[in-house]
């Protein structure tokens, strides 16, 4: 792994996470929500899953971040992912938007910027395909998957981050994290970690965890996306196949302290 | 494990949960639908998740105990919940509740007292924070954690089971199982446990399966609260972190018989 | 593993899935989510599930297949399925049924029957069980598990496969797969698959994999079936319960090659 902030950030975000131990408010998608929990609670953050529309005002206040994540949309989660982005926004929570599947199908991309207009996330996180086409519907994605070149993608990335004033990350090969003027990179991970479903769903979710405790959203976001790189190569490590990465992934997480870095 | 029922009692009870292989109803929350669904497969029951409303009727007529847990709730699932319930009771087949966040938003304490009133659960688990907050609605939770001490949490456990007839578990260090007066503890578990997402609500079905099967509802949960102490125990020995602890989890509980109590 | 099809089919068929990776559209249900989608991973097919009726179209017209399975059904997701169904009949793309629990409630068994009236499935997969309650309705089944004999089942599969058009899988000790006239066996697997929840999603999904790139549906299927097989008896020679299973199953699948065939 290799990255644009120093080891000392680094060290300090994750012993922060460790130490204040965040509320996450998590509004994420069926397929990745065990995962996501667990991987929450093995940085040490604490998870909570609530997209309940009425409870979402009472939820957001006691929560130190909030993570959106639209990859099983409905009409009816869409409403409860307003009302707290809402909350977490009046509030000056900060929010953490995945949108899983944008430019899959127009639904998907309007509900993403839907979202973005309402509640003015702090932070953006897809792949390049999804990046690139809420920058420009005429890209398509297939399904969930990435497929765009990290140029294109990254000045996408770039013109996002401008629009809406939100810290946007790609990941990938290599991650970019960028403001819309400044970019960090992370380096690393394992080519095993596209065979384990929701990993980018994991990385959103510890994005919201060091926002919680990170004041700055490119630092926050960097560290989260450093210490998936790094658990991911320690993980590959010692994985048989997808089934053992995921299980490997966590431990790892769970190991990662200031120290173990 | 150190527990008030002798070992011939829960060896009795485990016997019988494999012989008989109650069909486990659960209605169960988005993040720990597959762990629980194991969790009950491992101890030789059979789990069917369901919670449409129209066919809750019939859902329960065939099985041998409900479980609601409001993990991620919403008014749709309470619809189901309460159609659950309702047949449930009327039939007299054994209810567990599991009260997830209540005290977290005032909406999931008003949520589960409605589920009570109406369905007059069996039994009820919850961690000491929910159980407090549902005797006193001046008790905050943080999302799904518990942080109440012990003895708070046993004089409000005594309470609610006094109020609502149900026996009332609180887990935690040490599990406490209360019909109001009288009092069984399990000691045991591993620390790590509290890593895993949704050990709790495994717990919860796991009541369930043995509420299906020994007809005294302060045996049933010790039994189960018992199981999941030995099985921590014994995974929490092998586990390297809260992925494997969860794999270790299941396989334990998958070979603890009588014989290898 | 033992199978009517040929290694050579076979093996062209688990490399046509690796080289085409294909898009396999899933409305499943809740439990299974996470392992029919690493399922599909281990393959080499690029999972999506979605079931928001409003973008049902265009995801079906960018998916090699698409699964229906009715395991946590409601009122609103029986509309996603329908809407799927029918864009994915008009565009002639594979698609396949998983019955969950026909026969355990009338409006499971009902809503199964909706689906196949409406959107002519390809394929329909269940247990010997739900497929007599489709044939059957006087047949009731227990929850999710199955305990009809293969000899019966088998008739009632011939007796679906003629009525609907539809090639029907019979998955259990031995596999039957039949268009209603020609009968392909699969034998093999190991029975602490049974232990594991969802093994037959997975089962399903995978055939949906197979479905989107092999032209003849009962070589698809049987092909899908032997993968099942093969994986879990090599799973099943490393687990020690059904957590490991669920692991291992996963790792096997990913080394599946016809390599290691």
């Amino acid at each position: 792994m290799k990255t644009t902030i120093s080891i000392d950030v680094l060290s300090a975000a994750i012993a922060a996470v460790r130490a204040k131990s965040p509320l996450v408010h998590s509004i994420t998608n069926y397929v990745v929500m065990n995962n996501s929990a667990n991987a929450l609670l093995a940085v040490g953050a604490s998870p909570v899953m609530a997209h309940w529309k009425d409870e979402m005002e009472e939820m957001t206040a006691i929560a130190g971040a909030l993570v959106i994540n639209i990859g099983t949309l409905d009409t009816g989660w869409i409403e409860g992912m307003k009302a707290a982005g809402l909350a977490a926004s009046r509030r000056g929570t900060p929010i953490v938007l995945d949108p899983v599947g944008a430019g899959a199908t127009s639904q998907r991309t309007n509900a993403a910027w839907e979202i973005i207009n309402l509640c003015h996330p702090t932070i953006i996180r897809g792949n390049g395909s999804e990046i690139m086409a809420l920058v420009d519907a005429d890209v398509k994605s297939k399904g969930v998957d990435s497929s765009a070149s990290s140029d294109d993608a990254l000045s996408a990335a770039k013109k996002l981050a401008s629009e809406t004033g939100a810290v946007v990350v790609i990941s990938g090969e290599t991650d970019y994290i960028t403001d819309g003027t400044e970019v960090y990179t992370v380096e690393g991970g394992d080519p095993i970690m596209t065979s384990v479903t929701g990993m980018g769903c994991t990385a959103t979710a510890l994005v919201g965890a060091f926002a919680a405790v990170v004041s700055d959203p490119m630092e926050a976001a960097a560290a989260a996306m450093a210490v998936m790189s790094l658990a991911g190569e320690r993980a590959a490590a010692n994985a048989r196949g997808n089934g053992s990465m995921q299980m490997h992934f966590l431990d790892e997480l769970y190991n990662l302290t200031p120290e173990t870095l």
